[in-house]
């Protein structure tokens, strides 16, 4: 089963919007296990948007056609569906009515351009989700081929997948003869190589290639931690949770030290989550960071309920003073120290710190100092960040991120 | 001038990548007058490669294919060229020479696969900057019609762009026969609507209309405030220059107040500047925006030596002690009690506040107060925000930035 992926607007040949729908689309249709050979981005031009759509359809299976569906006089996509099928559009007032009633939801007057929004190829079925004010459509294209499909949702990425986890997969699983469930789940891990994990995961890996089923796959994702993605086939789905479930408990037995979370889970996410749990705030001292860290700390707790806050700069660096001489603290003591005043500053359980290597430290350069400062301990570790300065304070954040969850974890 | 973009690389289609080369390369186009009407993605795969790129010939004057040139088998954009050109490939030693140095200056060792980046269609000639190890090269394709042409450059982002800029662009233009020089300059505004600067700018876009040249064009990028570019057309670098320099001039007397940077100058960099000129250290106080603010400055001074630090949440809601009861402060004072504060903490020169309205102030919800303490003065400030949560905090940045700059200007 073959399906293309048809991008439209000439925004995005101009490069003033990205395109991201197709990508995504691309890692969905793949974990599914249907080819997309071909993704294209057209602008708002019948006859081009035509070509295209009867070329993907012609090596195709089915074609998804992406953006093109809002109120506007730019938006045909409806209208060049319309002609490959070679039928008319016919206003369905039912969705006139669903837009309308939309729109005074929102204490908003629908105008008159959005009735074009419900006008439907005749023999075309509404996606059932309908997240905004455009219709997803499934059109069947007989014309050209036997059981040959366009799917055409709205470019708004979440409208689109909604329409695509709520319909569209499930319509193209069913269309390719597949009866079986294919699920899948996402192992996130932190502080080993994409060919350390792939060692340590060697002899499983042969094992699991005999099998067929379920099948591993690694993917590198830079500052995310290289993620081990699961994925099971089965008859339905309980058979397929079953299936995952079991190989994550193997996975855990050979890597678990450096799993930590699954599927969308950020290290943020996973760390807020461990503090509730446990009933503990904290309070942060940065000094290379600048900010970064807190700023992805607020960003998941957003009323600063666990995560209480912070100081960026300054005093964290013992340099508040900026007075030459006296006595020099290494620069495990100074992070020591601005984890321990950052927690009673801020009144928390716990104080994390992390500070740069000073000049006069005895550390190859790119030593960062993490230090946690609790109750009746207090923890410290150090980490070598690369070379390269773009990437330095994140990379720093998710290894300060990761000291505090193994120790939340060992505790 | 018609030129398609075509990338390639099956990690694009798995959506393992997302593709801003195309959109990078559309807007460049855009800029210099060249139509880019499709733009398609394809995976490493010779006979869907080949059908790609003869299809984007046959409809366009100009291929510009992104990727597929590095050292793997994968790797076969190459050997697909050469077939559309009808040539073979031939190893250009000098070339492997330079993939040599390239690898020893770095103290690495060049392995064999890399050889075989040198090999040439015949009748190509190279793309002469070269920063990585993959050469860039231009293939005239006379076998297939009169004078067109498909270009190769990396998929290295930063890699393709020094070819573009560098060769690629003019040399289009060239073919284009196009003699003039075309050069832009975006102004970056605050502060606006788009519909409110295209009603101020009215006037002015008329008379340019009857000119012809210089042309506006106006572009929202969210967060990052409406841009608006002057194109200029001329004879050459200095007239173009001359141009664009005497409509900037024209539009800083009628929409100045809103301008705050050109080009690529963010607004941090903006504000980082104009606190440098004036020898003025700044640190901040963070209520609603959790660190952004700070992490956004610091991204620029990394050495905190202009933005000194700030402290994130804690007091600055001035409910450090959570207690019940007593006098409740208004937002506005917390605000200006907190830049104080943060002025004096940090032994700056400037102290910036920006808090989120108190439940109990009389105030829309969205409400936020901005205040800046000064040596002799202290400047106070409100800004409304979106009701959408997740740009809340982007949006607040940028407008107390905003508010910054505005009174460092006027003084």
């Amino acid at each position: 089963m073959r399906c293309e992926i048809v991008a439209i607007g000439t925004e995005l040949l101009l490069g003033q919007i990205v395109d991201t729908n197709s990508s995504w689309i691309g890692e969905q249709l793949a974990l599914i296990g249907i080819d997309s050979h071909f993704q294209v981005k057209v602008g708002d031009n019948f006859d081009r948007m035509e070509q295209t759509i009867r070329h993907a359809l012609d090596r195709s299976d089915a074609v998804i056609c992406c953006g093109g569906l809002g109120p506007t006089q730019d938006d045909i996509t409806r209208e060049v569906i319309a002609a490959i099928m070679g039928v008319e559009l016919e206003r369905d007032e039912a969705v006139v009515d669903k837009i309308r009633d939309m729109f005074e939801s929102r204490g908003r007057v629908m105008v008159d351009n959005n009735r074009r929004q419900a006008d439907i190829p005749m023999g075309a079925s509404l996606i059932p989700q309908m997240p905004g004010t455009a219709p997803g459509l499934i059109c069947p294209v007989s014309a050209i081929g036997d059981d040959k499909v366009i799917y055409a949702v709205p470019g708004v990425p979440h409208e689109m997948r909604t329409m695509m986890m709520g319909t569209i997969l499930d319509d193209l699983r069913r269309r390719s003869g597949e009866r079986a469930v294919i699920r899948s789940r996402v192992l996130r891990t932190w502080g080993d190589s994409e060919s350390g994990l792939a060692e340590r995961l060697a002899a499983r890996i042969e094992h699991l290639d005999t099998l067929g089923n379920p099948t591993l796959a690694f993917q590198a994702s830079g500052m995310e931690g290289i993620k081990v993605r699961i994925t099971a086939k089965a008859a339905d789905e309980a058979a397929a949770a079953a299936i995952i479930g079991a190989e994550e408990a193997v996975l855990r037995e050979l890597i678990g030290d450096v799993i930590f979370g699954i599927d969308d889970q950020s290290m943020e996410v996973v760390v807020l989550d461990l503090l509730q749990q446990r009933g503990l705030t904290l309070a942060v001292a940065e000094g290379l960071t600048g900010g970064v860290l807190s700023a992805r700390l607020s960003e998941v707790d957003h009323d600063l309920a666990t995560f209480r806050g912070g100081r960026v700069g300054g005093n964290v660096d013992g340099n508040v003073d900026g007075e030459p001489g006296g006595e020099l603290q290494s620069g495990a003591d100074i992070a020591a120290e601005a984890a321990q005043n950052v927690r009673r500053d801020f009144r928390t359980d716990l104080g994390l710190a992390v500070i740069a290597a000073q000049a006069h430290d005895d550390q190859a350069p790119g030593t960062v100092f993490m230090q946690l400062a609790m109750e009746e301990a207090q923890h410290g570790g150090t980490v070598s960040l690369p070379g390269d300065r773009a990437r330095f304070r994140n990379y720093a954040v998710i290894n300060v991120l990761n000291f505090l969850r193994k120790i939340l974890v060992d505790n």
